[in-house]
């Protein structure tokens, strides 16, 4: 298992604001900066926005994993799924993310792998 | 073409010391950072002496794209391969290349996607 992507992973489930608020406090850098093709944020209540302006997107939908993360040094790759629960993502992404010498999110690069047709 | 990926790997193939230490001032920020499994470096030197250590380990052997290179914002995701000119290549790589706002090389994330058995 992949802590740290877990981690992200959990951050980007929560829609709860102060739980997700929470995690961003306790696992991301207070300037850490997040972009992806569509969004390029800096700091954890930038990270927040863009987090909860996707949940409302795709309301009821999860991230998941999909595969094995491939971690070296401080920085690990891997894909996700974003989907209904249980169900085939609709969207597949890569991101790397770097981390402090405390584990802390720094910064994150994502791409899209797979958008709807 | 993508022409960060291209000045990218044109340092690396470049085994003259003073025209790969121009390349680097040229290109890449004062204290970049690069972290590849093997190489966690940081500065235009220290770059400079990992680039010039994986020259002498593979002499001969040169970098080439790997596909089309994926960029948005100031941030690429490219394969490249590591092998005789014009041969399949030997090792496979891939890098996410962060730039800064004036188009320098930040940062590289590298990965190894397929090495020697």
């Amino acid at each position: 298992m992949n802590t740290i992507v877990d981690t992200y992973l959990r951050t980007w489930n929560t829609t709860d604001a102060a739980a997700r608020a929470e995690l961003l406090t306790q696992h991301w850098v207070e300037d850490a900066c997040y972009v992806d093709p569509l969004a390029e944020v800096a700091g954890r209540d930038g990270i927040g926005a863009a987090i909860e302006a996707v949940q409302a997107q795709f309301p009821g939908f999860v991230f998941s994993r999909v595969g094995e993360p491939d971690s070296h040094h401080n920085q690990t790759r891997f894909q996700w799924g974003l989907g209904p629960e249980g169900a085939e993502p609709v969207v597949i992404g890569f991101d790397v993310v770097v981390t402090n010498d405390e584990g802390r999110i720094a910064s994150v690069h994502g791409f899209l792998d797979k958008v709807p047709a």
